[in-house]
């Protein structure tokens, strides 16, 4: 969907689809062809789609797929275009079905097709280190500086005027002009994102990348997860010092700084001009808002409003916060 | 005694064993054998043991060791068959016997021995990247992989299936089969342990292994530290996401789920079906039950019984922690 | 200042030394030469030096230096023999200055000038691995070992019997003897310290080194930033665990035991004899002084003095957090 990168494997029949969901559907087509997997709001008429919460309602009663896994009682909020596929666990199954789509999504085995960039067009182009590797799918962009050890895996596009480290290993990743990354960081691997069953957990499809704007820094030893529906983003002018972790679909807007040992967890969106303290945590699925500042050591659980300042776990408004710890 | 891979020099003379102590004890037969260190529980009549607080009174009545460092108040609990060596720091005289039955288990210098894995038979049974290295002692199964960089040090068995990523940093680990680890981690080093001294604190002896069960997933720039007498386990079907930090000794049951940047410090043990949110710290010694949920940021210093939700620091009910926050 | 390493690229006109600030001052003597940037305190005739806030006006008074960046209000602190040159952000100013003289200062690129270790005369001396890289300007001592895949940025000097494991990257610092690093670590990389600026943040120089005294022990995948304007110190016998981040210009003293994650921001002061529990948080600009106990997971927002247990977030005397959590 959203990564210029991962082969969709489709168009597949939905019998085959239907087939990979172990249920019976003698009522479709099943030489219908479907093209892709999407969500409610940005599929088209062919695709499949998912609704799994009464919250997506509205997005649901427009849908233009032709098919939506979904469940006994969602499927009524449905149009007469799309035909549900009621499932027992609705995430599961579009986890299996986008893993029909996109089979490399799932896969973050070490990228085999790495070669050392003295075998590549690149050695002309750009200044490395000793131990350069480079996958396929490859692009760099002007005066651009790899160092010792670090490993450009498959499907990364890096702009002009980039400096990176030694020992980074980046994949599914595009990076915009003038950005840094110092050492040892890992970028572009797959969230921590699956379903828990005993015995042996089901990894759910990860198609997004990470983006990392113009003039970013990012520190060292950072781990940036690329995103699972969506994309991870850092946005322009963002700096990052050292040891933060960023999960998938997490998206930071311009110009924020955020200071060592910070780790936000998947999905949540930060907005522009924030600062967040060292060793800060932010939970999942939250909004930070513009202008926020977050104290050091904060675990912030719950939404923010542009131009506040927090601190505290539970984090809350500063203010309270010295009040309550004269 | 725990690990398969440190060599036991032993047998020793008990002389030689005290003379490392610096004591003087004439009345013992020095010419003795002393097998081997173990704890009070696992002692056999060749073997050496220690015994340096109450709270193991039940088990040195019953210890079958021909000797024991204890000290004075406490050498009265011992049986008749047990001689006691009485010493002022009863850790530290153990931590130097331990060492000189397993002199390799204090030095964690680089391995010298690892070379090249083209260089050795695995070149055609595993599928590797570039410059990965394998040293002495290392047992890969069927369909595994290996990334570029990896270095697989002494002492590691590695099972079928496993996917291992990029400049991981392994020893000292048995790792059973459909093993995952990302990239960039450190596994199977001495832990954290030492008795404080000024000027040259002395490490103590660190003869335990890790132990990776199946199905498991470590993320990315993990350090995961092995046991110092007993070992460090990760149970079945466990996954860990990025930059948690497990100290030695620690053991977390099956199906557990520890999200990004987590601590455990030694010796804690974790339950079955436990889910513990990013950047949550448990502190060492503790007992954590079986489906256990602990809130991302939570600070545990308690042991928790089995199916709790706790969250805060210091972690409490969930119930309570939300009330007081309100 | 206090780095032996960077190159002073001085003296420098001060017609050269005003164009980069884009000012002008036609009242000065435009050839006048000017060696160095130092603060107040150490400044001699022939540098300039930076005045920004009252608190330092007792240096300000007994400046030697002969010209001083400062603002319209305190500009009438200084002494006849030092010419005011008024600016906007005396900070900023300083920043640009300070790059004039030491512009490799800034710049974090990767070593180009590493080569492999084999290729220098190191490799009668030492004890290497694999794919071991060396700098420009790198001394080491009698009897060391340096594991695989390490690079030995330029400027590092290593005194006898130290051993480094693998993967780490090193630059601009001083290890004396005895001291072990094990594996991942980045040390001597710049800090944290930078301008924020819309659109393009501004770096400011990192001039100082790191210092890890004599029988350290570094954990793996640590962070050690060099210092900006003053050095980075890890004292005598100081253990560290891993996963550690150390701030630019940090000083820890002698004796103290660092667990797993935890952070300290920077310029903050860490006594002799201090232990800090995992996961604990030290703010910046902080003095902790001897013999302190910082509790497992603390948030520290204020100077400590010597002798007190503290523990919380924010931190307080250790009696009054278990009263406040009973």
């Amino acid at each position: 969907m959203s990564n210029p990168f991962f082969k969709n494997h489709g168009p597949l029949k939905i019998s085959v689809v239907i087939k990979s969901l172990e249920l019976n559907k003698n009522s479709l087509n099943k030489d219908e062809e479907i093209k892709d997997i999407k969500d409610l709001h940005s599929s088209s008429e062919d695709d499949i789609t998912f609704f799994h919460s009464k919250k997506y309602k509205d997005f649901a009663h427009k849908t233009k797929a032709s098919f939506c896994l979904t469940t006994e009682p969602l499927k009524k909020e449905l149009p007469q275009n799309c035909t549900p596929i009621v499932v027992d666990n609705v995430l599961v199954s579009t986890s299996k079905i986008t893993s029909l789509f996109y089979p490399d999504s799932i896969n973050d085995n070490f990228d085999e097709t790495a070669t050392l960039i003295n075998d590549t067009h690149f050695k002309d182009k750009v200044i490395f280190g000793k131990n350069v590797l480079i996958g396929k799918n490859v692009l760099i962009g002007e005066n651009c500086k790899i160092g010792h050890n670090t490993i450009i895996e498959k499907n990364v596009i890096i702009g002009d005027n980039c400096s990176l480290g030694s020992n980074n290993i980046i994949r599914n990743t595009l990076i915009k002009n003038n950005v840094k990354i110092l050492d040892n960081c890992v970028i572009g691997k797959h969230g921590f994102g699956f379903f828990p069953n005993n015995n042996k957990n089901l990894r759910y499809p990860h198609i997004g990348v990470v983006l990392i704007e113009d003039n970013c820094e990012i520190g060292c030893s950072a781990t940036i997860d690329r995103g699972s529906m969506s994309n991870t983003i850092i946005g322009k002018n963002t700096y990052l010092d050292n040891q933060i972790h960023i999960a998938h679909n997490v998206k930071i807007g311009e110009n924020s700084i955020i200071a060592g040992q910070v780790g936000i967890a998947g999905s949540s969106i930060i907005g522009n001009n924030v600062k967040i303290g060292g060793q800060a945590g932010i939970s999942g699925h939250l909004n930070i808002g513009d202008n926020v500042e977050i104290g050091g050591g904060s675990g912030v659980v719950r939404d923010i409003p542009d131009n506040t300042k927090v601190m505290g776990y539970p984090a809350k408004k500063i203010r309270e916060f010295l009040r309550d710890n004269r």
